[in-house]
């Protein structure tokens, strides 16, 4: 794809400054994320007017922060996932006064990234839903196939819509990848009712493993994995996205860190951007810190129109539990995926009892 | 290759905590870095003493902070580069209260990883340098393949040991990797005097990309390559490295942020481990945030006595100066690269004279 000589990206960084150094800021980070190195040696005309970073707006937000607006010319990433990571916030991750917030794309990153193939209405479609859908974890690791397998036979007779790997599972000797996924798929097959229940085995590895891991899914019947991006590279995701077009994607957070990148516009737009059916990410009141507001904007990201991208389905987890299901509806509204593993799990022999009853409180909600 | 069954890494965590909540919280780290589920259901005997992390120390270093050690089941690694890091951080890089500062390997990580292939005495033998080690990089991107070679040329005819590319230039349309290298590579080994100067093309992309770009690099003649770590993804890099034993690796640390993972653990730890045979890190003064102290333990780290390792060449860079370069030789010693990219650049005309300054004032310095 040819990018118009102009294009840029519009990216949105948060700076903690005082406000006689920002604008002296806000043009060093404009160089840090294009050309680093200083300006004026820079004698070629093309560079300086359509290489070099350049600062369009700097807004003082108070508290010491400002909203710096950078454009950053499109053709330096290539085009490329890795790339583009490394031109929106690389170098500037290892200083501590600024945050990648937000980012508009102009329209041939969508044609070049291409987003989600399935998102939100094809993830309903797998599993012949119409609202919420539902989500848990296969966990812990370390135990045999057999017991895995059990365990996903026992959650799919439940009804679960969608059963994934935990993160931590990848390809230890106590569960090699290669006896783990048919033994649970076929678990999972033969144990579900009407709802056609979908595991999603956790890939890991290099792309090598990664291009064998979807093919033994595929020969096992399964049409949607679970994968980590900031794991595998962003390069490995978008390669297997492109790769696999009916081959759903859900993506997990782990690395995702949050210190330097917004979570909203990690989990919500770039992996979207890169092809995610569906965006798992840590909900507030859970093990993590995200804030109800961070949380929301991740959701609205992942779901909002945006440049003729499918939607990503938002999933709240990390530590979310039964109870919360009516109040986490509520907040998110059911354009959404719960995802509700290791408090189902405490529920142990009642776990097909208990995950019927997440299924039917999710099927039966309605908006307050 | 087989781990003892109760193999563990002892992993070093930095948490915010008060005295009264530190037990519960070291416990709930141990737990996300393991089973990722609340421990009370889990049955198999195996699991709760093999797999669950385990706290082994909690130490109270004031300011609110509590140093926390855990050890984490060295078999839920796969022994799996990408694995390996979701282990030791991967959620828990979501919460902002916990930094992971160091970890120590059993000794079948090295045999696993194999750490650097060449190493500080491997650098050093192929450009026949003694001391301290040269660096430059070639800026700006935008620049077309004809200028950047140029500009090669000149630096390496200041006897340069080392010029890299910068790691902002990739695969873009106006210097495309496939013509940019070849023409940098000619144009180094046409200028260069009694200094056997190596040029190191910025790998990028994906794997197959990646594997691509060290063939060409090969057929080059080029036998030293850069790659960002935490953009390609751990298990690429490795990957790269052990395919490739006949090339040696720089590492740069675009990415690698600094607020849940010590640098000096993931640049000159983390990184030797998976085979950097120079690791570039910002140094302190420069347009980083590092302090002094975390950059002369990223230098220890990379250096000292580890596993039967071979040493990594600690790079420091990030905003370096011909003029300090008496002090940073007095900080780190001479088992050092320096890398000094920007400054060198904005002497224009007289780069070469000014490079082949560099180049003496590192050769000639004497420890005061």
């Amino acid at each position: 794809m040819l990018a118009a000589m102009s294009s840029r990206i519009e990216v949105l960084y948060r700076v903690q400054s005082d406000a006689k150094s920002i604008a002296a800021r806000a043009k060093a980070i404009a160089v840090e994320q294009s050309v680093e190195m200083p300006v004026e040696p820079i004698d070629d005309p093309y560079v300086l007017s359509e290489i070099v970073g350049r600062v369009d707006d700097i807004k003082d937000i108070g508290g010491g922060l400002f909203d710096v607006r950078i454009a950053l010319a499109s053709i330096t990433t290539g085009f490329e996932a890795g790339q583009l990571l490394n031109m929106l916030i690389g170098n500037t991750s290892m200083q501590e006064d600024v945050a990648l917030v937000d980012a508009q794309f102009p329209e041939e990153f969508a044609d070049g990234f291409g987003g989600p193939r399935h998102g939100l209405a094809g993830l309903r479609a797998r599993v012949k839903a119409k609202g919420a859908l539902t989500c848990s974890a296969l966990k812990p690791q370390g135990s045999t196939v057999a017991a895995l397998a059990a365990l996903a036979g026992r959650i799919a007779a439940g009804g679960i819509d969608y059963l994934k790997d935990d993160h931590g599972i990848a390809d230890q000797s106590y569960s090699p990848f290669a006896e783990r996924v048919p033994a649970i798929a076929e678990a999972v097959t033969r144990a579900r009712g009407s709802v056609p229940t979908r595991y999603l085995p956790s890939l890991n590895g290099n792309l090598d493993d990664l291009r064998k891991q979807v093919a033994l899914c595929r020969s096992c019947g399964l049409d949607t994995v679970l994968i980590a991006p900031m794991i595998a590279g962003l390069a490995q995701f978008h390669t297997l996205v492109k790769e696999n077009p009916d081959i759903a994607f859900a993506t997990h957070p782990t690395m995702a860190g949050a210190a330097r990148i917004a979570p909203s516009f990690l989990l919500g737009k770039l992996f979207r951007l890169l092809g995610a059916d569906a965006t798992i990410f840590p909900n507030y009141g859970g093990r993590f810190g995200y804030t109800p507001d961070e949380c929301k904007r991740i959701a609205t990201f992942a779901l909002e129109d945006w440049l003729d991208l499918k939607p990503s389905v938002p999933v709240p987890a990390g530590g979310m539990t039964l109870e919360r299901i009516p109040e986490m509806l509520d907040f998110f509204g059911t354009d959404v995926m719960l995802l509700i593993g290791g408090s189902l799990l405490s529920t142990r022999e009642r776990i097909t009892e208990e995950t019927a009853r997440y299924v039917e409180a999710a099927r039966a909600y309605q908006a307050a």
